[in-house]
């Protein structure tokens, strides 16, 4: 179960985005009696460290924090449960089951878990993290799917909080499972969950849509959702410089879908819309289109939108998915994830501009994100050539100045990644009595602190 | 602010169903400062209270508990605060304000809080008790709608939560707000709170469906939710029993909708099933009741369905709203509010009615529910005629055996009316190391155990 070897710990101390932080020790547990045992002993020795699910998060919540002695307990091995329940719509997992491969057993009963990314997260890692993607619009995030939780408290007796439950109504004091959704493995261990599934997608509809400013982009979403609110299933935005990033580094067979001509005077916004059925019915694919064409030419007819391409989803996602990879490939970079109330999303985001300007002279900025639930990643991209120190500077000028920046604007600082050291100096600029009722959480469940890259006091 | 005077306190201490505990002093705070200053005091005095919303809940959750010194603090003249965001699809609320009155003035904007009940709760009260309701299988219960909080919390400093986001996507740390989302008012006091809302329904669809047994219940809800899953806005069960009292007792203005002859010979269950859409367009309408048509055309060649009605929406709500005011009429009652996984509802009911002729042989059993969810209320009606203290044998009898027997179903004692006196025995069941947390949690919010009915320990 243990793995101690220096070079074998590579997996599983250095993160996604190829930060390394040695991990003191990994244990691999096989279920939930090996993660009781490694709880006791870490209490009893004082050990500290992380629990890692697929290793997917950019927040370094799930590897060793850096200067500190941690261990990795990697629930990679818990895969051992999956159990649907189809009359249910539900499913029972253990911790280290990753999405697609749940997802593959599920399409077999006509199920799904709605949760769209660019990336494979384990079970654990969804629900420690409260994951969201891009069909939230729709389907909402992971705690809206969490019916149950086992999880094991970091304490004495290493506590089983066994709540494993199969309920859609469930109301009988306080709900405990809500405080280990979205903590970032800081207050317990989740060895397995009972999540809430829905029908498979059977005929879906995409158009990316042209639009000329914020306020369009938020008056067209309004009109979808009056709409077509029961089939929109998402409502995701690139700008400009994104879009140039794209063309640029275009993957391997994913086409362009404009004419040569046009990517010198691309739109200053795209939208990706997309509508969806689980209804199998032959005839409601051409409903659903007909009803996109509608809604974008009511939309054009407003003027909201100036310009539309229908296409394949694979295609127009392949794009879509293609932003973070093409932008990573333009220089060094420090990637934001926040949101605000999507009312005032582009007045923020034209706070943001302003402040990259002001702050980081020399990078660019460039953005891409869920705009239909406020969400939007605000990339700021540095020259390649760039003396690395003075980089350093302006980043972590504007690290401040943005949190700063997205605390004014009530908005959040982390809007699906979770919190880590990554992102940790913003948590310190919360609220004081809500840091010390997360502060006093921790004491109850984490006497020792022993547990996560971050502490929460 | 206070009031003190016995028969002035009446209103506030006498819960819906009539029963009265007489409160030491009942208080009605105007916004958050008056309602820290009430903690402050109730602090320093030790005086134990209740808070109060618009009083509808069934299980002394919001009434001074018998036989304690319990004062009662009125939420209703807290209702200053309805800032509806329409591009957000937001609103924010004072705790005092009525679900009805909220909803008028969403409607006004195209918009509606999706909760279904046949009462008019307060917003601080749905939030409590994380109210469910007839729609819960398309809009979720409350919990979902929540994106913030305003908490006031039982300490020394009466501190203030300030969790009041606007945001869909917010995951920066341990989320405080769901410890207060149905803790049944015995953590903390809902001040406020921002309500996600959703686009009113504009054309409806509904039909009373006849079904034999569960088995064709579940199958046919399955059926339902394959092909019309984003449309299907309820299926609600009223089983042979209760049709019977609410045709005895019919409400005037409502119109029984079956043949005469056929009263004597109604279906073991009869559904309500709801189709909606948010969209306008005038064709929507023939297409929903299009595909209603075709639905319970495919149940019934498929032998699930056996007979249907398609009717007004109000006719036929009104008849399954009909249903807990006409079995109120048939004797002295015990109602429970129950959920299991829905894939053994049936099994479970069946194991109940066996229960109830082995525990309480004078009673008769009736219910109904929110079958699409797992939920259904039970409901057990003594002869009129009973002695009273043979009857109250057999009530204590039959709650204590129905609770073990929905433990041993891995069900909810309280699905969707939260934790109170009235279902306490059955919490004080719940295991031990569930009960331990959140004891801890009570006292790390209520350190003088100050607040609420039910003692979390």
């Amino acid at each position: 179960m243990l793995i101690a070897g220096r070079d074998d710990t590579i997996r599983y101390d250095t993160d996604v985005l190829g930060r390394r932080s040695p991990a003191s020790w990994v244990a691999r547990p096989k279920g939930l009696e090996d993660v009781r045992s490694i709880v006791r002993w870490a209490y009893a020795e004082r050990a500290e460290f992380v629990v890692q699910g697929a290793n997917t998060g950019p927040v370094l919540a799930g590897v060793p924090r850096a200067g500190r002695h941690q261990g990795v307990v990697s629930m990679e091995l818990c895969r051992s449960m999956i159990e649907i329940d189809v009359p249910n719509r539900t499913v029972t997992a253990s911790a280290g089951v990753d999405l697609d491969s749940l997802n593959v057993l599920l399409a077999r009963n006509g199920l799904t878990l709605p949760i769209d990314l660019g990336a494979n997260p384990s079970v654990g890692g969804m629900v420690a993290a409260n994951t969201g993607g891009a069909r939230l619009i729709r389907h909402g995030d992971v705690r809206r799917h969490v019916l149950g939780l086992e999880v094991v408290l970091p304490d004495a007796h290493a506590t089983v909080l066994p709540l494993l439950r199969r309920l859609r109504k469930d109301n009988r004091g306080p709900d405990l499972k809500h405080l280990f959704i979205g903590s970032s493995g800081t207050l317990g261990i989740v060895t397995a969950a009972v999540l809430s599934v829905d029908p498979l997608a059977r005929h879906v509809a995409t158009a990316l849509v042209a639009v000329h400013d914020g306020d369009d982009v938020l008056r067209f979403l309004t009109l979808l959702e009056a709409r077509a609110m029961e089939h929109l299933a998402a409502y995701e935005m690139l700008s400009r410089p994104t879009l140039e990033a794209i063309a640029k580094h275009l993957p391997s067979g994913i086409r362009w879908p404009f004419e040569p001509s046009r990517t010198s005077d691309l739109p200053p916004f795209l939208i990706l819309v997309e509508l969806s059925t689980s209804d199998s019915a032959n005839d409601r694919h051409q409903t659903l289109e007909d009803d996109l064409t509608t809604l974008v030419g009511e939309g054009s007819a407003l003027g909201w939108v100036t310009d539309a391409w229908f296409g394949r989803p694979a295609t127009l996602w392949a794009l879509r998915h293609a932003a973070i990879t093409a932008l990573h490939q333009e220089g060094p970079m420090v990637a934001f994830d926040l949101s605000v109330p999507r009312s005032q999303l582009f007045e923020t985001r034209d706070q943001i501009i302003a402040l990259v300007a002001g702050s980081a002279p020399h990078a660019r900025y460039a953005d891409f994100g869920h705009v239909g639930d406020g969400g939007i990643h605000s990339i700021v991209i540095w020259p390649q050539e760039m003396h690395a120190e003075r980089r350093d500077d302006e980043q972590d000028r504007l690290r401040d100045a943005m949190y700063h920046l997205i605390a004014a604007a009530d908005g959040a600082f982390s809007a699906e990644h979770g919190l880590g050291p990554e992102n940790e100096s913003a948590f310190r600029r919360s609220s004081p009595d809500v840091r010390d009722a997360q502060a006093a959480l921790k004491a109850l469940f984490d006497p020792r602190r022993i547990l996560g890259a971050v502490d929460l006091s």
